[in-house]
């Protein structure tokens, strides 16, 4: 065990150069069959290690901007060791009473945070934000579309819709999928120049939807959304809905997470106001995945996403313990404790630890906005609202025609060549590429390489260096 | 850091006398209140662990009889550390490269064993048995329910219906409600004495569900069931399916698992026909949760289960990864890589560590069973088919009326004693009490002094000790 926390230590002391190794699945196959034959369960073990190092990203590595996942303390890390070795199911109070007791504390924390009285929301924490959003479209459709849970949909007799941001995450669409209401159920709601959903847009086409036939019992804003981190305007539309009787449900998986922060926490003004949001502290709150805190403003909404209760496992219903343990109200049966690793980062630093890391990640985003608008071969395509960055590269003499074809072939050359980890995306038909600021060590110097480097790599493109004879 | 580990392995070292420690939400509350003002950092790690360990169900206990979840291997642990520290999101290849692969390792062995063609089924790995359901659900349901991803539901017309046995898991039932089939549409399978779901009695309930209007598009059998571990006959049941064109899943997250025995793989016989299957690899193959297995025989039919690509994330629609990667075919976006803690138990010691454990529960289950029967004051109510055994006490003197409120008094009787733990189920209406063994060391010993404890108890129950009177 020694020998994998010095592994595990060296690779996190290590500057690492390249951000992300390419592999492909063959390969992948491969190295684990030759680590299943190094001999021993210690050899293999000791081998698996190196080979998980080699081939993870690099979160610690200056041109880590891909993906929105970012580095754990390593007090979580050992925590979760400890929850693998000692569990506390995270569903049931008499197996696992600390982690029911831990989200109570979180959600207090977050509710103070919110203006909410302490007896008035509920949180609950749940396996990632794809969950939570099902959970919370759940609950809106049992509470708005009567008699979906018990006589179904198609006794229904209703056009029931929900209506979405046209950036809103791939979850979404997934859950009106899921939840049996079809995808032409829809109501797409038309973004403005930030990338926003625009209020008045959002009120016509709810407009329409009606004139349509359609019942929209459910809209979901994003804070912020995956492509570019726009956060819509929680306050007109949380005041929409409850005009209209409409649950009113934000996707706040990437920034939601603003609410720790006194400088962010405005970005989100409105959010106080909806009846369900989640944030995934997984992302950049210092803890593992998967960790997300759903939150319902009304405590009794929560209750309304399952309806049932099984004898072997549930408490006595609206006992003490039944509305303090979460099985009855999230999807999992057994659960790991995730909330625990928020507990822990939130108990041993505070609050300030999670703010200087978001309020750090903002800032260096503003600043990579402003140095590529700077640089006469790069477009910026959003101002930032949180911490991701769309963009374009475009070296002097490239055809209009080919500017989004050229970003894909540019993401896949980064890719294979490695120091620099970015996303790409599609904005209006177009492919740009996606800079997403997770690592708190950041700095300008960074930013500068890595506008550096994506050029050089670019112009390795349109002209490859010669091949060398020697082999 | 070594001081946690010294804490964990003391802990694991240690003879526990308590299965199980009671307590009261407002003691954890307060509990965690003193962590959090420990004072440094290290302290309140230091403090936590302390109180984990203390709160923590003792799985090692040899009165640990109660719940699905059992001992993990210490590489397991040490696995989920540094998959915390160093992640490899396990629904996207690019990030994500070992689980992946980890998936398709782990698919041929199983495929080996359930005599599969290795090309021809697909296995995913999701977060926990309940999830899984769902998914498999959903799969049938957009593949037999033709336009319920894109029309919805309500455009139907028609009443879709899912046939489950009396005792299936109630993750089942919710999956249902989730859908938006409607709950009434759940066509109840009687069983036979030993609640196994009867073929016959099965085949006559979907003949009056289609008379009375219902379309069954899919059956679920168990394997085992949660209540007693029974078994459902697989084989017929597939049979039938076929016959009506229903599709056949079933739910093995307790039993499914019995694969990987020689000996008790027989009792699955049929389970290589069914459409799909899952199996909670979480609760007694020595990793942590939440890792489940869902077998689709058709590779094509894990697709059905979602139906959308997202530009900013899924690899090109069946390029040579997005076959691979597993982030279109299960419901979470950034999913902890459990598969590879199955991968390294299974690389380290082969499939002979599991099956050792497996043939052990059950034969520990028979035996404890046995040994139950020899007793006049105890009842069995079930042949056991897996690791589970539903028994009542009736102490000399116990009026018949009050067998079923005994039950439920002598099970919170035991756990306040907390050296045997124990849950409870209902069968048929009464409350009975229910043996699940999950530790690999449990003896007959073991099994002898766990029922002379409950007796103890139970006599206690009857008439309490006189009180002391010295304070």
């Amino acid at each position: 065990m020694s020998e994998i926390s010095r592994a595990v230590r060296a690779y996190l002391a290590t500057e690492h150069d390249r951000a992300i190794v390419a592999h492909t699945p063959e390969e992948m196959l491969t190295a684990l069959g030759r680590v299943a034959r190094a001999g021993s369960p210690e050899a293999v073990l000791r081998d698996y290690v190196g080979l998980h190092l080699a081939t993870a990203p690099r979160l610690t590595a200056r041109g880590y901007v891909g993906r929105q996942f970012s580095s754990v303390l390593p007090a979580a890390a050992a925590l979760d060791a400890l929850t693998a070795m000692a569990p506390q199911p995270a569903s049931f109070f008499e197996v696992g009473p600390l982690p029911n007791a831990a989200d109570k504390l979180i959600q207090r924390e977050f509710q103070a945070l919110l203006g909410w009285p302490e007896e008035a929301g509920r949180m609950i924490t749940t396996t990632g934000g794809s969950l939570a959003n099902l959970t919370a479209l759940l609950a809106a459709r049992n509470t708005r579309v009567g008699g979906s849970w018990k006589a179904g949909l198609a006794a229904s007799g209703r056009r029931s819709a929900v209506a979405l941001g046209a950036d809103a995450h791939y979850s979404l669409d997934r859950a009106i999928g899921v939840l049996g209401l079809g995808t032409d159920q829809i109501v797409r709601l038309p973004l403005d120049a930030r990338r926003r959903i625009c209020p008045e847009g959002a009120r016509r086409a709810l407009d329409r939807a009606r004139a349509e036939g359609l019942e929209v019992f459910c809209l979901v804003a994003s804070a912020g959304s995956t492509s570019t981190g726009a956060i819509d305007p929680l306050a007109d539309l949380a005041q929409l809905c409850a005009e209209r009787g409409i649950w009113c449900h934000v996707d706040g998986a990437h920034a939601g997470a603003f609410l720790v922060s006194d400088r962010l926490r405005p970005r989100l003004a409105g959010i106080e106001r909806v009846d369900s949001f989640c944030i995934d502290a997984h992302k950049t709150l210092f803890v593992p995945a998967s960790c997300t805190l759903l939150f319902y403003r009304d405590r009794q909404a929560a209750g309304a996403a399952f309806a049932q209760k099984a004898a072997y496992v549930f408490s006595d219903p609206g006992g003490e313990i039944d509305v303090f343990e979460s099985g009855g109200v999230n999807f999992e049966c057994t659960k790991r404790p995730a909330i625990l690793n928020l507990w822990l980062a939130w108990a041993m630093y505070g609050r300030g630890l999670f703010e200087r890391k978001l309020d750090h990640l903002v800032q260096m985003t503003v600043l990579a906005a402003a140095m590529l608008r700077s640089q006469p071969d790069f477009t910026v395509h959003n101002d930032p609202d949180a911490n991701i960055l769309c963009f374009s590269h475009c070296p002097p003499g490239l055809p209009q025609a080919g500017r989004g074809a050229f970003q894909t072939e540019l993401h896949a050359a980064l890719l294979r060549d490695g120091r620099f980890f970015l996303s790409k995306t599609v904005l209006d038909g177009e492919p740009v590429l996606r800079l997403v600021v997770m690592n708190h060590a950041l700095t300008r110097a960074d930013l500068a390489a890595l506008i550096d480097g994506i050029r050089r790599i670019a112009a390795q493109q349109i002209s490859p260096p010669p091949l060398s004879l020697a082999i």
